[in-house]
C-alpha cells in the first residue's frame, strides 16, 4: 500500500479566532498534514502552540513566508490577504482565503462544498471562502433551489460577536460583566453597548443604505448559485450572543413546495440537520449549535402571504461552518478532485 | 371656567410591570384621575404604591372590585381577563383589555389610537390592545399603507425579555450573572437559556408550525386595517434583551415608494421618530428606546428584489408603545371622543 500522500499547510492568521478553530479542524478530521507553518504578526513571534500532541512555533508572517508550502489557509484579515496572498500564490501554494478581498474576482472561485464545490476546478491558486452569513444560508438553499428553484429571498440575520473577532467577544464580556456588576459599560469595538442590546449595522454602511455585510448575502449568493435571477434582500444585526448565527429565513420558490416536502429535502441534504419538532420545543438555538458542524434547520413552515412561500430558522456556529470548517472543506475537496 | 372632569380609574394587575408603567404614564402624562383604585392577587393585599405624590393600598382582584369606576385598564394576564372584565363592564366601568382574551372578538375594538381610533365609536365597555409586536409594527406600516397601499409584509422580531414578564426578566438577569460567575445557567421561565442565546419561540406553537404569538401579528394586523387583504409573514424570536422589541420589516406596497418619500412619510406620522443617518452611525438601538414612548424607525432602504420593495428596522418599548401607554392612549382618545 503507498503511503498517503501529506501536505505542507501554512496557516496565516494562526492565532487568531479562525485560524485557532482551522487549526482544530485540520486535527479533528486527520487531514493530511506534513508541515504546520503557522503564521501571524511579530506580536505572537515564537508563540507555542499545540497540534498533533506536539508543539508549532508561530513565525512571522511575511512575503518569503511560502516557500515549499502546499496550501495556506489565510485568515488574518482582508489588509493581510491583500498583501500576501499573491506571494503564497507565486511560490507555488494554493490559498485558501477567508477575507473578502477575492471573493468577487471572477478568477477566483467563491466555494462552498455542498453547494459549488465544482467551481474549484480550473482554480489559479486562490480559492475564496465566503461571508459567514451568506455560507450557513446557501447551505440551507441548495436543496430547495435544486428541486423547486428560488425566486426570491428575504433573510433577517442574528449574528453573534464571534463574527467581529476577539475585540467583539471582549466588548460583550466586558460589558456584560459590567451590566451584571451594576458599572457604567465602557465601549471598545462596537459604536454602542452590544451586552443587553441589538445594532443592526455589521459592516460599513454603502451609499445604497445597505451594510456591507448585506450586500455581501446578495452578491455572495449570486456567484455561489451562479445565478443573478435570485431575489435576495438582506438585514443583518449583531446580537449579544457569542457564537452561531441564526437567520429567519423567508423563500419564494419557483415551484410548489409544501413544508414536509421541505422537511424530508433539507433533513437528506449534506451538512444540515434538520431540528424541528415545535411540539416537543425541539428547534436550533445559537447555545446548541456553538461548536458543532451542521447548520442547522428549523421551524420549517408554509408561507400563505405569497405563491410558494416557506419560511425557516437557520443556526450555525459561523467559526466553524461559517469560516474554518468551510475552508478545511475546501481543502478537502481539492485534495479529492486532485486540484493541490 | 368649569372644573375638569376627573375619573375614577382601576387598574387590574397593579403590580406586575404593565400595571406599574401605566400607573407611570398615567401621571406623566396627567390623565385626569379622580379616583385611583389598584388592584391585584391577594399576595400584594395592603401594599402601597406612590401615585402623585400620595400612597395607594392594594386591595385584592375580585368581581366586587369595581363599583364606581369609569375605567379599568387590565394588565394581569389572560385569566384575569376573562374572570374579572365581564364585571368590570357590568359594574358600568369601561375596560381597556392588555390581554390577548377578546381581541378578536368581533364586537370588541382592537385599538392603537395612531392607526384606528374611529374603531372606538360604539365600543360595548370593552376595548382591547394589541400584542406589542404587533403596536409598534402597525404605527410604523400606517403611513406607508395610507400613502401607497400595502401588498405584504415580512416580518422578523426580535423581542426583549420584559415582553415575557417578570419572570422573563428574572432568567435574564440570574443567567446573565451565572454566566459571566462562570457557573451553571439555571432554568426557569424558558425551556433554554435566554442569556447570549436566542429562541425562536414565543407563546405556544399552533399545528400550523406558527407560534401564537406570530398569528396574532397576522390576525391583529388584518383587524387593525380592517384589512384581510393585507399578507403577513413573521418570525418572532426572544432575545437576550431585557425592554424594547425590535423588528426587521420589508414590506412590498401597491404603488412605489422611495426610500427617501418613505422617510418623509414616516417622519411626519404621530408616535414615530426616524433615526436613520447610516453614515453619522444613527439608527434605533433597544437600549437607547427603553423608557421612551416613540416607535423608531431607521435603516429605511429600497428592496429591488421585489417590485415596490421597501425594508426598515422599527424599535420600540414593549411596556410602554407596546403596551401601558397605548392603553393610556385609548383611554385619552376615550376622553376626547366623550366615549367614557
Amino acid at each position: 500500500m503507498a503511503a498517503e500522500r501529506t501536505f505542507a499547510v501554512g496557516i496565516a492568521g494562526a492565532t487568531g479566532v479562525v485560524g485557532t478553530t482551522v487549526r482544530g479542524i485540520l486535527e479533528e478530521r486527520r487531514f493530511p498534514v506534513g508541515e504546520l507553518r503557522l503564521l501571524a504578526s511579530a506580536r505572537s513571534h515564537g508563540k507555542q502552540l499545540p497540534f498533533q500532541g506536539g508543539a508549532r512555533t508561530v513565525a512571522v508572517l511575511g512575503r518569503d513566508s511560502f516557500a515549499g508550502l502546499d496550501l495556506v489557509f489565510f485568515a488574518a484579515g482582508g489588509a493581510a490577504s491583500k498583501e500576501f496572498v499573491p506571494a503564497a500564490v507565486a511560490a507555488g501554494a494554493t490559498v485558501i482565503d477567508k477575507s473578502s478581498t477575492f471573493r468577487m474576482d471572477p478568477a477566483v472561485p467563491l466555494v462552498v462544498p455542498e453547494v459549488n464545490a465544482a467551481a474549484l476546478d480550473g482554480h489559479k491558486g486562490i480559492i475564496a471562502t465566503p461571508n459567514c452569513s451568506t455560507i450557513q444560508m446557501v447551505v440551507a438553499l441548495k436543496p430547495i433551489y435544486d428541486a423547486v428553484g428560488i425566486e426570491r429571498v428575504v433573510v433577517s440575520t442574528y449574528q453573534s460577536v464571534s463574527g467581529s473577532g476577539q475585540r467583539g467577544v471582549s466588548d460583550l464580556e466586558r460589558q456584560s460583566a459590567q451590566a451584571v456588576a451594576g458599572d457604567d459599560v465602557t465601549l471598545d469595538f462596537y459604536p454602542y453597548p452590544i451586552a443587553f442590546n441589538l445594532l443592526p449595522h455589521i459592516d460599513s454602511f454603502l451609499p445604497s443604505g445597505y451594510t456591507k455585510e448585506e450586500q455581501k448575502m446578495v452578491d455572495e449568493t449570486h456567484k455561489i448559485f451562479a445565478d443573478q435571477s435570485i431575489g435576495m434582500s438582506p438585514t443583518c444585526v449583531r446580537v449579544p450572543v457569542y457564537a452561531a448565527h441564526s437567520e429567519a429565513i423567508n423563500v419564494q420558490t419557483k415551484r410548489p413546495l409544501t413544508s414536509a416536502q421541505a422537511r424530508e429535502l433539507l433533513a437528506a441534504a449534506p451538512g444540515i440537520e434538520v431540528v424541528d419538532d415545535p411540539a416537543q420545543l425541539l428547534y436550533p438555538t445559537p447555545l446548541q449549535a456553538t461548536g458543532r458542524d451542521p447548520v442547522y434547520v428549523g421551524r420549517i413552515r408554509e408561507d400563505p402571504s405569497v405563491r410558494n412561500g416557506l419560511n425557516f430558522w437557520c443556526v450555525s456556529d459561523n467559526l466553524r461552518k461559517g469560516a474554518a470548517l468551510n475552508a478545511v472543506q475546501i481543502a478537502e475537496e481539492l485534495v479529492r478532485r486532485e486540484l493541490l
